[in-house]
């Protein structure tokens, strides 16, 4: 190609597509500048007055290179790699360093390798970083674990870009030895490791950075952010659903602004669909005094020397050609998307083929259950004093509260109190392991609730006022092989949305998904799910072992400050 | 080596080497800071307050990371790598970017084997450049060609960094098969490829950087760099003896500094001794004005970050413990230098051993000649005008001027001119060429000079009043395996100095080389030498057929402007 390239270069021939007359980003010299942008195969060939076979006007645009979101986990779009694309590509993402840790609890490496092909039917670079810390916490059943030897026998994959966010600090600081052995690894293949570092400061930082990590995207104090950057990490300025850090940007100066990157982390389709992606990121930052041309070097030039994607993040001959052209640097709307010198998405839709091709076996039926009964909901008590797990605001830190509750045949008495039965059923390997315990405040009567998404083990959590419902709603799920359901005792319906790629995401389109997973939201809220609750989705952190405070497992009640299980007996 | 680092980051265990009481340069945000230095094996592990089983008061000094000298031809100072790292490690230099060209071009791929081999020697990380464009150009003979099947052949290999500078940009610019076919090999292997493009811009530009090149060392006006830099071009700064840039300095901006890199190119054994290496270009750079902090962050991580030298050109934990430890940041005087983790040089003075211990028979006896006598040098005109190359002020640019010669029994006269036969005798192949021509102006009398380095293909160079002393001259030469010689016609003497490795390089120190490399240039402007050249080196580039305008080559008398061969007669 080469020879094309340079024809090309120097006018000797025609450029396959020239976008004419732009506005461009010179992100080296941190300058716009006015030109045509001459296009051959895959690569920018030059900029300055050039002729194409194909040319596109642009006087009224700026071109941009194309975005690149630092740390993302697709599944929390509750998409398909295809339906992700669909929402992120047409706002002018082009690169995502993906990675597959929920699908991988569920799947093993299989989800990982699914996430890495279904991309291929992409024009989104999906640049695959393998779940380094898969479990979460060894107190619990998951569908997969990542040992030292798995990690050491996949990261030197091709597929594999690096070693996803080492989430296991104390692992790391403590010099487990498995920890460790995943840690040489991928310095022994030459990848990078991404961190996650909460709060993690001085001789433990040091000590966490010793593993060889370069990312942070935890970051919440300008003296944290000071400190990581200082210690030679990048840090990512965050903009997801619930975790969004572009407050973080007010930290950049004219000497660090260099190491900031945008990432998404975990970001709703609802979002994506509605706000945008590094697109809405961008404009929010802009909108908070931060210079235009610095938030894009973040998300472009910056993400790719921090992840050594060479010949990418900038607009000059012989850089990849993803390109976005928007209105303004104000509002960033995407009026044309290139990727790979293509045009891929038009006015915010895409031109490419958003269906779920690649759904294999693999990732397919992963809700193993035996058949349920009402009567394995019964939870027995020793007294009438109970830990119930409270859910405080935001949704993802939970506290425990000491209750008064009745019993009648060996099983705790709902009626007239606002408690309701929590339950994590293992649906990994059929070890009939169900986790009971007690919720209140969530408000929700007359049934039971369940999905399939309850991190990172992602085993099925309900939630429910009547076992007959609880078992209703596990058999359901089992059914549609893993997905989102409401149960009404009362009315006796049953209502559910399928997510068949490992009961985590949808091989249908963006559209139709949330628009009916709107519907499912809607009915739990009607059936009382207080409107501080994301009725679903709040359930899906109660597994959550590392989060405080009372969380619940498929292996029981877990107190996570004392980082071991606690009897509900109080 | 992970746990060591670890235990020693949370400081559990001592670190083997603490640099207590610091000021230090964090490049990563632009600013001094003051701390110990914590060192565990080859890394730095962590900075605050350490404990070391070896602890050094830097209390007085700042710590800086290691220079990296961006590119660099080693064989220009005449000294084996192990003599090389003698002058410039005390310096603070720990890694450099080698580009073994010169040896190349006589010694063939193994020059580059004998440069990497030797590195290993000295606490120096010498990356090397497989030279890409072996020899410069067609027309002559040179010991060695790298053809494109050759470079295809050996740039996979491990202990090949990269692709030299790119030098023949006619070649990338037109298509040249072969040209294109070095540069898709380093593509393949995933190498970075460095450039060498003198006022190329605008579409010609464009097209050279569509071989996928990432460097250029030769700008000389501040829009030639603008223009590079936003095209995506890092552009070395260079401090070399004959071509220094310092001044481009002045065109760095706070948007585009992250862009400059220092490099030496070419530097003479006198100016490391005398006046040094990177550190005198930091001095230098700091004298004119330009911020200390950002002309250290040229030198270090943003040569790091060209070359994907990841986790090098910082101070923080995991990064390479490659620092030195300087008096202040206006005279970057070197107190400490330590290489990976190592003490290797204090106060300007080696800490290791600088012999010359790897000497293969690869690059020695490198002047192959049948026995020349004095009728080889007879030059035969056809008429009495002849064309004469005049050198201009700086000794590389060369002129031609049409003189009147008298020509006695088939020979030209020079007695009673200024005029002095040039001869180049070809030494790697056996061929017998001589190329002969007049040079006028130089000033010498009474016999002859010669050198075996001539750039780029390093045949012998002479120069003299008879031909009997250009006989003599050429003989000892082989005689002495290469090197320099004087010839004095009417005292009978002759004086040479021997350049073991390649002729073009010495196996002794570099004291004593300079020493005696003194007295050979003293005698060359006793016998006449003009002050206004350097006795030998300016000799060494009247051979180099791509800079302007009359050169000399084994094969005849040769036109630059007109690139093509030239007939002596007027």
């Amino acid at each position: 190609m080469l020879k094309q390239y340079i024809k090309a270069a120097k006018r000797e021939v025609k450029a396959d597509l020239v976008l004419k007359n732009a506005t461009y980003l010179d992100v080296f010299c941190g300058k716009l500048r006015k030109g045509d942008i001459a296009i051959v195969g895959e690569k920018i060939v030059g900029t300055g007055e050039y002729a194409g076979v194909e040319e596109i006007d642009c006087s009224s645009l700026t071109v941009l290179p194309g975005y690149i979101d630092g740390h993302v986990h697709i599944e929390s779009s509750q998409l398909s790699p295809e339906g992700f694309a669909s929402l992120i590509v047409p706002r002018g993402t082009t690169t995502i360093i993906a990675d597959p840790h929920e699908i991988t609890n569920v799947c093993g490496i299989a989800g990982c390798a699914y996430i890495a092909k279904s991309s291929k039917n992409v024009p989104l670079d999906v640049k695959i970083q393998l779940p380094s810390c898969v479990p979460a916490t060894p107190f619990e059943t998951s569908g997969a674990i990542l040992a030292g030897k798995d990690i050491e026998e996949n990261i030197g994959k091709d597929y594999i870009f690096g070693l996803g966010e080492f989430m296991n600090y104390p692992g790391v600081v403590n010099c487990d030895s498995d920890v460790l052995k995943k840690l040489e690894a991928a310095h022994s293949s030459g990848k990078i490791i991404d961190g996650h570092a909460p709060s993690l400061s001085g001789y433990e930082l040091n000590a966490y950075l010793c593993g060889g990590i370069s990312t942070d995207h935890e970051c919440v104090t300008g003296e944290e952010i000071e400190e990581k950057i200082s210690k030679g990490m990048y840090v990512h300025i965050r903009h997801g659903s619930s975790t969004r850090n572009l407050e973080n940007a007010k930290f950049m100066t004219d000497e660090n602004y260099r190491r900031f990157i945008l990432c998404t982390d975990d970001r709703h389709a609802a979002d994506l669909k509605q706000k945008g992606h590094i697109d809405d990121a961008l404009k929010n930052l802009v909108k908070m005094g931060v210079d235009p041309i610095r938030a894009v070097i973040c998300a472009t030039l910056n993400a790719a020397e921090c992840y050594n994607l060479k010949f990418r993040g900038g607009i000059a001959p012989f850089w990849l050609a993803d390109l976005v052209a928007v209105s303004d640097m104000k509002n960033f709307e995407a009026k044309y998307v290139f990727k790979s010198g293509k045009l891929v998405a038009k006015d915010g839709k895409p031109l490419f083929d958003t269906t779920t091709r690649h759904l294999p076996e693999s990732v397919l039926n992963t809700v193993k259950l035996k058949e349920i009964g009402a009567k394995d909901f019964t939870l027995t008590l020793k007294g009438n004093r109970a830990k119930a797990i409270t859910i405080e605001p935001g949704g993802i830190v939970t506290g425990c509260e000491i209750v008064e509750v009745e019993s009648r045949d060996g099983d705790v008495v709902l009626k007239g109190t606002d408690l309701l039965k929590l339950a994590v059923v293992e649906r990994h390997k059929m070890t009939g392991n169900i986790g009971k315990a007690l919720l209140k405040g969530y408000g929700f009567k007359g049934g039971a609730l369940g999905i399939t998404i309850a991190h990172d083990s992602h085993n099925i959590i309900l939630l429910g006022d009547d076992n007959a419902s609880l078992a209703k709603a596990a058999n359901t799920l089992k059914e549609i092989g893993g997905g989102m359901v409401v149960v009404n005792s009362k009315s006796g319906e049953t209502h559910s949305l399928t997510l068949d790629i490992g009961g985590l995401m949808s091989s249908r389109d963006a559209e139709s998904l949330q628009r009916d997973s709107r519907t499912l939201i809607d009915l739990a809220h009607k059936m009382g799910v207080k409107r501080d609750y994301e009725a679903f989705m709040s359930l899906a952190f109660l597994s959550l072992a590392v989060i405080p405070k009372l969380k619940l497992l498929d292996t029981g009640l877990f107190d996570v400050e004392k980082f071991g299980f606690t009897d509900i007996d109080a």
